[in-house]
Formats: C-alpha cells, structure tokens, sequence
C-alpha cells in the first residue's frame, strides 16, 4: 500500500495494522516529522518516500527519497499498490485523492477535505472512509459479520430502586409497579424477579445459536429507559444495538408482515432523551440471576424454571408465600434437577406436572 | 390470523396492526375478559371464538364460541390461517405453539415459556419472536431495511462545557485541549468549532446518498464519551447503532481488509461505562453549525466551507484573529458563494485560489 500521512495519528495506526496483518508498505509519505519516519522506514523498508521539504529530505537516509506536493502525485503515479492511504490533513489531500482514482486505485479515506471539496468528483464506489463515524454507518450497513456475544436488556423492574433488604417481603401490588410501562400481572412479576429476562436468554438461545461461530453466549443488562432493546458483539470488537420507543407495535408488524417500510412508532430523538444509564444485574437484588449461566449451558433445564416460577408465582398471588420464595422455589428445584436431558416432548410435560404436584419449597 | 390472548396487551395491539394494515382475523381465543372481547369481535367478525370457560362462553354473542384449552389446540387445527400470534400467558401456550408446528404454520411468537420449557423440540425457523430484545436481534441481523435518517455523534470538543461567553477569546492551546482523545493540531481545532463534524456530514453525504430512498438526511449530536459513533433511523421508527471504544486501528482495518474476523479492539462494557450523555449541537457554542443545512442543501459549497475554514485557521494559528472569526469567516465566506454550483474539478481549485488569495474577514 502507499501511506500519506504516515507520521500522524491515522498513518501510525495504519503501519500498526499492517504489520499486525502482514501488509506490504510499497510508499511512504510524511512532512516533517523526520525522526518517526526514519524509524518506520527502518522497519517496513518502502520503495519509495516523500517528504515536505528539502530539508527534511536531507535528513532522511533512503535510497529513493523525493519532497513537496507533485513529488506524492508522482509516488502514486509510479507505485504497484491499489491501495492508497489518504491521511494527509486539509485540501492538499484532494489532489491525491483524485490521481489515485485516476489510476482506479483503492482508496483509504482519511483526509475529509477530499470529499469535502471534492466530493462531487469523486466517485465514492472505490473509496472506504477511515473515520469512526462513517465506518459505523458503514458497518451497520453490512450484513455477515462474526459474531461474538448477543445482550439484551432489562427495565429491571419495580425493584430496581428498592433497597434490597426490603425486597424479600414486597407486595403484590409492590410488584406490579413496573418502572416503564404496564404489562399484565405474571410478566410484571417476573420482570420484578429477572426471570422474564432469564426467559428471554433462553428463548434468544433458541433463536439464535445458529448465528454463533462458536458457542453462543448471551447475557443482559440494565438500561434503565428501555429504549436500546439489544446489542451484538462482533469479533472485531464492534457492537450493534437496536434501539427503539418501548412499543410492542413494532414487533408486531414485523412478525406479522417481515417486511415493514411504514412508520410504525417515531424514532428516539436522542438530544430529547438526553442520557441512558447501564447497570449490572446483581444477584443481591435478582437471585434468580444465578442459575443464568447452568440454564444456557443446560437448556433442558428450561421446563424447570418455568414451572417452578408458575407454581410460586401462583402461591404468592395467593398470599401463600414471600416475594422472595419465588427465587428461593426456582432455585432449590433446579439444584434437584441438575444434569437433567430431555428425550422428547412428553418429559416437558412429565417434569411439569412433577414440579406442580410437588408444590412450592419447602416441599410437602 | 389466528390471534391466542387476543385481550391482554400484545393481543390488543396485534389487532391495531392487523386493523391499520388490513389483515384479517380468523379466529380470537380469549380468557375472561368479555367486554374486551366481545368489542373485539363486533369489530374483527372473526370466524370462531375460543374463551377460557363456560360462565364466559355464556356472556359472549358469537355463532361459534367453544372454551378450555382443548378447544383452542381444535381452533388451530381447523383453521385456514397461516399465521399463529400465541401472546397466551405461561405454559399453557406451549401445546398451542407445538399444534401450529405440526400444522406447519407461522408462529408470532409473544409466549416466552414455548421456547423455555419446549425449545428443544420447536423448529425455530417458523418462529418470528414478539418481544423487544429478541426483534432487535433479529432486526440487528437483517440487511435492506429503509433508511430514513443517519446520524453521526460529535464529542463536543474542547470547548463543550466551557461557558460560551469564554469561547470567543480561547487561545490556540485552549483548543487543543480535546476531552476525548489526542489528535493533529488542526482537526482538534476543527472538533472545537464543530467544523469537523459538518465536514463529516458533507462526507456522510457523498458516501451514503444513494443507500436513502428518499432526500439524503443526515445529522449530529453530541455524545459526550464518543462511544456510540453512528446510528440509521430507518422508516419503521428503529434506530441501529454502532458502538465501539474509540480507536481508529478498527476503521483502518476495515479498510485495508474490508472483513476482519479477528479482535481488533476489546468490546465496550456497558455496566462498566455506566451511563451515557446527548446533547444537542448548540449555534450559540458551535456559530459554524448554523451552515449544516444550507451546505447539505447545496454539497457544492463545501470547497468554500473548506477554504474559508484553512485560511481562518491559518491565521489563529499565527495569533493573527479570535478563534471565534474562525467560525464568522466560514459564515461570511458561505454567504458570498451562496448558490454556487460547480461545473468541473477545476471549479474546485479556482475557487479555493480565490478564497485564500482573499484572505480571513473583514476581507482586505
């Protein structure tokens, strides 16, 4: 590749990803910085350098040094690459621009004037911005990419605030102020436990574990607003997230339709919102969350949790137990069930009606 | 579409998208809930009717009304639908999903304990999952949606928490005092007036113009830990967003590689970064930003925001003028170019000949 710029913040990365990638460095194009570029002509040996200057030249050793602004024109003229990196700063970076699409090269684009100035001229079908704003644009554009790890977030639910001692004994009606919204009473229960986000990793599990490379992993978090729904970690180290108004219409018309190019809720003004805050999920206030990790590495488990949430949660409406027997019961029953393999359908059912014969801990 | 707990809120609001796009209803299966019910059906004439026992069957006027759980897995099976919106609460709502399957139909999946306690013997490939986290996964995965808006995140710059009264008179070192980061003397200045962040919406434009259906939109707002870099408001009202630690080895590896399935930086953590921060891009702190839709109106002026934007620097540089005749010599220049149209690239060096032959403002 041919780098101009390549003593500044961009070209340094630049060299670092080349070496880190073994990426051949045919020219190198720097100003004065002379000392740097000596050190990474030393180590990347170039065909070709251009400085800015006389001067600057006079203190560089190479065989094949030239300077000034038709010396960089005429590097890119005579190089092999079909890269250019264009990291040199302000409008003398336009004129590359244009030789190098001239000469149908790739173009790496760090230098904004470029398109700033330029635009209009260039066609942008060869060019890949270097800039972490339009590379994010880019990036959610693509499809396929790798992916390493899936989140999802929870409200937290009616006790997120709550100081933790008094969760134990909550109220019914305790758990059925939800901070963001209203739902009907079983959900607003788990959401106060976590078990409906414990639900939702398994239920992404199915859904998606496919789409991992590797083994999938899942987790959740708290935001507290509920407008960034879920995020993929990628193995490059970018994460996308979707984030929308807490409105279930949106799903909705997807499941009903896949395709949806109508407004179906208005989109998050950003500026409105004004800030988003993440938390853990601590085992403290959601011990629920401990069987997390056992669940996803034994999904069979799943009928387990599920029915020792409904048989409890049942029992609490009923004002036969605490809160907090809710995570206890789910708990206690999965530790009974540990290693368990489902063979078919009818163990689902079996092991259900198991969990509601045998009623809630401490078992009759 | 067969719709299961067409009463309770992801029922209610399944039937104001089938309503809004015209899609019929076959069947309603209900709990207790009659009066809801019973306006249901006035309104959707559906074909059969399923309630949750006799002394409800009893309320509701309806040719064709049966109840108990057995009578909805009969509702399914002679059904002419394809589609199946189970939002039954808990694990009754498994035997329904496991009825459509064999049926072969589509499943609009809002009953979590399906997947929980039946994930292993449910296809997933006919499910579409009704839930926020698990659509905003899928949606995440999904390519070819229709763009509304793009927006691009600016850190607000040396000067974003600075008084604005102060910012007029700042110093040369003043601007290079960047919160996030260190980078180049001149693009420091350029994120102090905001001028780089109108630049890289001029940029935004020329790369993404053709990816809108309609007029391209684009613009900014100030994230405060420059974490989230770009995000697409897409016509449906979901926003995606790519999220990284700052570090430009990870757009410089795109675009040399243009796949990069390794780890180039570590993921962001989210219960680590805590919260986050909007806020709007203020012309009363950033004067520069005032041109943003005038210049995306008529891209051609970005050679005279440039130009303007060099010389001005030039000159703070020197100590010659304020750091706020930066912003006033593009505003100044802008007008006198307003509604230039370029007709070749050589329209493009001409016209920057002239603006630095003029020099800053007032003009000699």
């Amino acid at each position: 590749m041919i780098v101009l710029g390549s003593t500044g913040s961009i070209g340094v990365n630049t060299l670092y990803i080349a070496k880190k990638f073994g990426l051949k460095v045919e020219t190198l194009v720097a100003g004065r910085n002379t000392e740097l570029l000596q050190q990474q002509i030393n180590e990347f040996q170039p065909e070709r350098v251009v400085v800015g200057d006389l001067e600057s030249k006079e203190k560089i050793s190479h065989p094949n040094v030239t300077y000034g602004e038709e010396a960089i024109l005429e590097a890119i003229e005579v190089s092999k690459s079909d890269v250019v990196v264009n990291a040199l700063v302000g409008f003398l970076g336009l004129k590359p621009t244009l030789k190098a699409q001239e000469l149908g090269k790739k173009i790496a684009l760090a230098n904004k004037e470029s398109l700033v100035a330029g635009g209009k001229f260039i066609d942008c079908s060869n060019i890949t911005p270097i800039d972490s704003e339009h590379f994010g644009l880019w990036y959610l554009l693509q499809d396929k990419k790798q992916i390493s790890k899936m989140y999802i977030t929870a409200s937290g639910g009616a006790f997120r605030d709550w100081n933790v001692k008094d969760i134990a004994k909550a109220s019914l009606a305790d758990t059925q102020k939800h901070p963001n919204w209203s739902m009907g009473q079983k959900i607003t229960i788990d959401s106060a436990t976590m078990v409906n986000k414990i639900f939702e990793l398994l239920e992404g599990y199915w859904l998606f574990k496919d789409k991992f490379h590797t083994a999938p992993a899942l987790d959740g978090f708290i935001e507290t607003k509920s407008i960034i729904h879920a995020l993929i970690d990628f193995v490059d180290g970018s994460t996308t997230a979707h984030i929308a108004n807490a409105d279930m219409k949106l799903p909705i018309a997807y499941a009903l339709m896949r395709k949806v190019d109508t407004e179906i809720l208005k989109p998050v003004d950003f500026t409105e919102l004004g800030s988003m805050e993440f938390r853990k999920i601590g085992t403290d206030r959601y011990p629920a969350w401990k069987i997390k990790d056992e669940l996803l590495a034994n999904p069979d488990l799943g009928v387990v949790v599920n029915s020792a949430n409904e048989v409890a949660i049942d029992s609490f409406i009923k004002g036969k137990c605490d809160f907090s027997d809710i995570s206890r019961n789910i708990l206690v029953t999965v530790e009974k069930y540990k290693g368990i393999t489902l063979n078919c359908v009818d163990d689902v059912f079996q092991i259900d009606r198991e969990i509601r014969d045998r009623g809630i801990y401490p078992f009759k």
